[in-house]
């Protein structure tokens, strides 16, 4: 039997905005990572905008060179969007009127009370031949294409659009044109620095090139991504994703939060849930950020009963409890006042849990002593308070990231360390 | 006289990591925004491996497309970096041992204290005919060629390296090749679905090909980017957009809330800042997002005296002061609800001005009397109260980032009022 021959695939983002300093089509990572999962890799990218002569000439060359064409956007219903009908005009096929696909969009403006504009009637028309991919999250349908032995696919460019699009009308109908098996794995760690992660795990960098191992460093957060390739089987490819990964694991331990794709905020909302304790939250600097990632993760109000964000002196008093004569003695960025405010929101919203946060975002408000990074997280329990000390490099969204990671962090390592006693 | 072609400008990211989920070319936009600069736009980009097929071929495709190609990254010293190789073949061109340059790489290495690895010869090699752009960062010398009437820029892929290389050796040499000057402004919009937008401004799309305007919607956000080329001045290319910019306002009125880029939370802050106004926020179903955004700004202690998270009725009861009775008889979900919340947490923080939120974020709660994304947002302030009911679509990011935006907004037009009140 002839082996298969690897297809060409290329990935195709339109739109002038894309080529403006001020975006980034960020779209084809998704398709990459699922195209990944079924075997198949990315061969190249290619971004272009409206102009109609670059967009058709970069259809036309796409064509000579491809063999699976993903394009995405401008499928939108104003004058730029034009991803229809450069197709259809580089194809020498037909855009045909759709009266089902008027009435869908017809419907989605009633739902919501209103009457569809006259522009959005150019969504429903579709290239001759290709087969209309339902969009249950906007007017712009999808399109399949079977052409010059090539298969080419239109997807809308918003994510929320695009992704359940492709999961649902896309990827199961690519899977007959797998030809490897891979398999995949992230460890996400904190608590780790990334020249001290490298130094723990150097020697275990493989040197098989059906494995790969790469580390992405974010101020709070490491990754380190595993992906391997197997002709044979799913389970080798499996295999050799799972021993590195438990190698690893043995290496940096605790400090690994998940395997599994998960946020910190879902690892916490699990643990919480686990051990049935519930959570509130004090900020300050961090300024809602806690309180926002938590109630990120679906049902997190089973156990995140509370949270304030007390900016002020006054707010960390009358909303807190803390007291004015510690403040005055020790300042608002401090242990003690970190540790007031874990202990005064758990006792306010009666929660197992409390965590206080407050420190120097930035970009002003610094000192010598008291430098823009430096951040002190508590936290509260029945038994005891703990605090820690850091100073966080980087702008204001970057301190206040770090700063929600590592309250997050504690409450991790508080009810690991809880559930392993319970279970000794 | 005869007019200057505009010239198709196309960078091409070369490396296989940028064709995983993991990364991205950011060099493209440091670059697209010194050519726009220049006054000139880029036409095409371009991500490609280091497979030698592909990348030969994407090479012949854009050197028959595109009058000045940048291409980025494979300039390093192993196997997989191709990129001198590969333009040399296609150029039909040969490399060339460069003593001189082979001198300067060993005494870098030579200053560090180490002997230069072999496998660094390779990067003394030039294109026959290229000039050298010096690397003061790195090991790999960037090149520029002349060839077929096109430039050929190779440039390495480190932004460390790749920054000060272009602003020293190739900015100032196109610099002769500018042919526009450009002007550009960005429109931010609230409170508009984009069909309507559309609808509202479909006569004033452009059909000046110096003129150029892009719609990008987001939920909760529209944004109108404006650019404009001229030939003849900076004058001509400001006045271009203003012109186009001031039609825009008129049509859209009070929905935009930025022309400089500017946030929403950070117009809301200026506004309070300048009315002299503190704000405290009340959040349920926006679980902290919009105090996370408010904080996001620099110095809004200033203006933000306090937000509370109250997810549970608890919460709503003891943290803001709601009447058990009634959330008892209209539910949480409710204006009445948001109201209270908004004048609770007013009174709490002594603000001027207080938000309540209360929704249902999803994916599950909801009913078919409330459904999934059905929001009330309310404003108290010294001398009424408002809500606003909505239903939002989208998941429970959407919804949260939505209900947060529709908050701010509700501040920044209670204000604006407010401001042309005392005007008048």
């Amino acid at each position: 039997m002839k082996a298969k021959k690897d297809l060409k695939i290329e990935i195709m983002a339109i739109g002038s905005e894309l080529l403006t300093p001020y975006f980034q089509d960020t779209n084809s990572l998704f398709l990459t990572e699922r195209l990944n999962d079924l075997g198949m890799k990315v061969s190249y990218k290619t971004i272009v905008g409206d102009d109609w002569d670059d967009l058709a000439l970069s259809i036309k060359q796409s064509l000579s060179r491809s063999d699976i064409i993903i394009a995405i956007g401008g499928l939108g219903p104003t004058k730029d969007d034009r991803t229809r009908e450069a197709f259809a005009t580089v194809l020498e096929r037909k855009l045909i009127f759709n009266k089902e696909l008027l009435q869908k969009i017809e419907e989605r403006f009633k739902r919501r009370g209103l009457s569809m504009p006259e522009v959005n009637k150019k969504q429903s028309y579709v290239i001759d031949g290709a087969e209309i991919l339902e969009n249950r999250n906007g007017t712009a349908p999808g399109l399949w294409i079977n052409a010059r032995k090539k298969k080419i696919i239109l997807l809308p460019g918003p994510p929320h659009e695009l992704k359940p699009m492709f999961d649902k009308s896309v990827g199961p109908y690519l899977q007959k044109f797998k030809t490897d098996y891979t398999a995949r794995t992230v460890l996400k760690i904190t608590g780790l620095a990334e020249s001290k992660i490298e130094t723990l795990i150097l020697d275990l960098h493989p040197d098989d090139p059906n494995l790969m191992l790469t580390t992405l460093a974010h101020p709070g957060q490491i990754e380190i991504h595993l992906s391997s390739h197997s002709k044979k089987s799913q389970e080798q490819a499996d295999e050799r994703v799972q021993k590195l990964e438990k190698n690893i694991l043995e290496r940096l331990k605790e400090n690994v939060f998940s395997t599994s794709g998960e946020e910190l905020e879902e690892v916490v909302g699990k643990l919480l849930r686990l051990n049935k304790k519930t959570l509130a939250v004090a900020e300050s600097c961090s300024g809602g950020l806690i309180g926002h990632r938590l109630t990120n993760v679906p049902g997190s109000s089973d156990y995140f009963l509370q949270g304030v964000v007390a900016y002020s002196n006054e707010a960390k008093i009358s909303a807190l409890g803390v007291s004015p004569a510690l403040i005055e003695k020790y300042g608002a960025v401090s242990s003690q006042v970190a540790e007031a405010m874990a202990k005064g929101i758990r006792e306010k919203a009666r929660s197992s849990l409390g965590i206080g946060v407050t420190g120097i975002a930035g970009p002003s408000g610094g000192t010598p002593e008291k430098p823009v990074g430096l951040v002190y997280t508590a936290l509260a329990w029945d038994k005891g308070l703990e605090f820690i000390k850091n100073i966080f490099l980087g702008n204001r969204d970057k301190i206040k990231y770090q700063s929600s990671q590592k309250a997050l962090d504690m409450v991790r390592r508080h009810l690991s360390k809880n559930k392993k006693g319970k279970e000794a």
